[in-house]
C-alpha cells in the first residue's frame, strides 16, 4: 500500500458538492470534524463555505488544533455559539446548514438567538453517509485494530475458568489490547456470564463464572482512531444440547448473513436473512436488536443493517454482522464479526474463530 | 454511616416540586435517569407526571431496567420518540417540559412531529443543579474512587523515568485503577510530558519522557457510578528555577482557592481568586480554562467554578480546583484536587500530596 496522502481536502470537496443552497455548512460531530481535518479534540466546530474552511476550537484545544490540522485555519472561541456567530458575520452568511444529530436543543436555541436573521437549517441525511465507504487505508486501520483485539483475547482466554469474575476478564482484556497498541478500547467491554449473557448490553460485574455458563465477550480495539467490533460466545466446561442447538442456529444466521453481503444488496435484506433464519426456529422474538452497523471512526455509524433499511451496500463499507438469541434468566449467545463489503461479497476483518468452543 | 435507604422516590419528589405548569417532565440525560431510578443503561428516557413515573427502555435494556429499577414502571420502545408519544397519548398530556441539553435537534424535530398539538418546552436551568448537592453516601463513593485512584498512581510512579513512553504510564495507571476496584476510569487519562504538558487536554502518546520534563497526570476512578478527578504534575530528574517558580505559583493559586471555598461563596469568586493570583505574576493569559467543576455521576457537572458564575456554593457540593499554567512549546503545570464544600470551608477528597516532587 502507498503511504496515505492527506485525505482532508478531498473529503471537504466531496462534502462541499452537497452544499446545496447553503452559504456554509456547520459540522459539529467530533468524528466528522476529525474525518475532515485531522483534529481529534472533543469540542469544536467546523465551518465550510464555498471557498473557505475554518476550524473553531476553544482555548484548551487551540495548540492541538494547529498541530493536528496544519492545513486548516483555526478560530479560537470561548463559547462555541459566539465563535459561529462571529464567523457568520465575517463571511456575511445568509444561510447555514448544520448537523442536527450533533447539536443539543439547548445550544440550538442559543444559536438561533445569536444568529437572528440568518436562515439556519438542519442538514439533510446526506452527511450520515459521509464516512460510510472506507479507503484501503481506513480498512487497514480497522484490520489492525481487529488484529490487536484478537491477540489480546487469545491471551486472556487462558484465564477463563469457574471461579473467575467477569470484571477480572474484562479488565485484563482491556489492558492487553492497550499493551498491544490499542489507543483505547472501542467501547465498554462486555464480559457476561450465565444469565447476564441474556442482557445484550450487560456491564461486567462481580459475578463469578460457573460450569455450564455461556460466556459472551463483546470487545474491540481502537487503532489510529478506527474501531474493531467482535463478539465471541463460549461455553464453560460443557455445553448442553439446547446451548449447542442455539449456538448452531446463531452461527447459521451469522454465516447466511455474511453469505448474503455484497455491493448492491439492501441493508434491510441482510437483517431479513438473519430474522428469517431465527424465525424458522421460533426464536426471532429473542433477537432484540438489529443485525449490524457500520464501523469506522465511530464504533456505531452508517449504514445500519436493520429491519426495512433501504440503503444499498457499497464496496468499501465496513459493517458488523451480529445475530444473537437471548433467553432471559438463562443465557444468551451472540456471534459478531466485522466485514468489508466488496463487489463480489465480503471479507471478514475480525479474526477470532467462531466455531463452538468449550473453555 | 447507616446503610443507604433507596434514594430514588425522594429525588423524584424533589424534581416534581419543580414541575411548574408542565403535565410531565421528560428526562433524557442517562446520568439523571440513573440518579432518579438506578437504571444505568446508556439509552432511555424517564417521564415524570404528577402521580406517575415511567422509565422507557429499548429491547436491549428492558431486562436490565427491570432489575436495576424495580420500583419503577418500565415501558419498552423501539424508537424513543414513539415511546414518548405513546405515553403522551396514554396520559393525555397537554404540556411536556424536556431536558434540552440532552436531546439532539434531530430527535427534537421528530418529537415535535410525533407530538403535534402538545406544548413541548425546554426545561429551565433548574434541572442542572439536581445532582449538585451530594448526600454523605455519594460523597463516600467519590472518596472511595479517589482512594482507588491514589493507590494506583502511587504504584505507577515507580515506573516513571526517562525513556518510558507517556502511553505506557497511562495504560498501567488505568489497569491498576481497575484492578483496585474502579468499574471504569473517569475519563481518558492524561499523561503528558515536556511540551505535551502545555496542552491542557493532551492525549497520551508515544513521546518518551526526558530528564527535565514536567509530567502531568490527570486521572480519576469511577466507583459505583461516582467519579474522582485529580491532577498531579511532577518534574523528572530535576526542576529548573522557572519550573520551581511556576509550580509554587500554581500551588499558591490552588491553596488560595481551597482556602476561599465554603458554603455561601459565589462560584465565580473562587475563579477570581485563582485568576488574580496568576495575574499578579503576569501569567493569567496562560491559564486557558475555568478553575473547576462539579464532580459526581458525571466527571463534569454543576456547578462550574468559572469567570462570572453567580451560583452560590452549598454544603455538600463536590467541586474540583484546578489552576494551571501552560507555556506552549515548553511545558505546563496543573494542580487539581476534588473537594467537598462544607459550611466552614471544604474537605479535600483526593489524596495524593501536591508538594513539588521530583521523580
Amino acid at each position: 500500500m502507498q503511504p496515505e496522502p492527506s485525505p482532508y481536502s478531498g473529503r471537504v470537496e466531496r462534502l462541499r458538492a452537497g452544499l446545496a443552497q447553503a452559504d456554509a455548512l456547520l459540522i459539529l460531530d467530533p468524528k466528522n470534524i476529525r474525518y475532515l481535518t485531522g483534529f481529534t479534540g472533543s469540542d469544536g466546530a467546523l465551518m465550510i463555505g464555498a471557498d473557505w474552511v475554518v476550524l473553531l476550537a476553544d482555548g484548551r484545544y487551540v495548540t492541538q488544533a494547529r498541530s493536528e490540522a496544519p492545513g486548516t485555519e483555526i478560530f479560537e472561541f470561548r463559547r462555541r455559539v459566539d465563535g459561529v456567530a462571529a464567523l457568520t458575520r465575517q463571511h456575511a452568511l445568509g444561510r447555514i446548514d448544520f448537523e442536527s444529530a450533533a447539536l443539543s436543543v439547548e445550544e440550538y436555541l442559543r444559536l438561533l438567538e445569536a444568529l437572528a436573521g440568518v436562515d439556519v437549517r438542519p442538514l439533510s441525511d446526506g452527511l450520515k453517509s459521509l464516512r460510510a465507504v472506507k479507503t484501503e487505508h481506513e480498512v487497514a486501520k480497522i484490520g489492525e485494530a481487529a488484529r490487536i483485539a484478537k491477540e489480546a483475547l487469545a491471551a486472556v482466554l487462558t484465564m477463563v475458568r469457574p471461579g473467575v469474575r467477569e470484571t477480572d476478564i474484562a479488565v485484563e482484556l482491556d489492558y492487553r489490547m492497550r499493551c498491544g497498541g490499542a489507543e483505547q478500547v472501542s467501547f465498554e467491554t462486555i464480559v457476561a456470564s450465565g444469565p447476564n449473557a441474556a442482557l445484550p448490553h450487560a456491564t461486567p460485574g462481580s459475578r463469578v463464572i460457573e460450569p455450564g455458563d455461556c460466556l459472551m465477550v463483546d470487545f474491540g480495539a481502537v487503532y489510529e482512531g478506527y474501531h474493531s467490533d467482535e463478539t465471541c460466545t463460549y461455553c464453560v466446561g460443557r455445553a448442553d444440547s439446547r446451548q449447542r442447538e442455539v449456538y448452531g442456529l446463531v452461527l447459521a444466521a451469522h454465516d447466511l448473513a455474511i453469505g448474503a453481503i455484497r455491493a448492491g444488496v439492501a441493508c434491510g435484506e441482510i437483517d431479513r436473512v438473519v430474522r428469517n433464519c431465527l424465525e424458522r426456529a421460533g426464536l426471532a422474538d429473542h433477537f432484540s436488536h438489529g443485525t449490524g452497523h457500520g464501523v469506522g471512526l465511530d464504533v456505531h455509524e452508517e449504514p445500519r443493517l436493520a429491519r426495512g433499511r433501504e440503503e444499498i451496500l457499497q464496496a468499501g463499507m465496513v459493517v458488523t454482522v451480529e445475530p444473537g438469541v437471548y433467553l432471559p434468566g438463562l443465557w444468551g449467545i451472540r456471534i459478531e464479526d466485522t466485514v468489508l463489503v466488496t463487489e463480489e461479497g465480503c471479507r471478514i476483518l475480525t479474526q477470532t474463530p467462531k466455531d463452538l468452543t468449550i473453555l
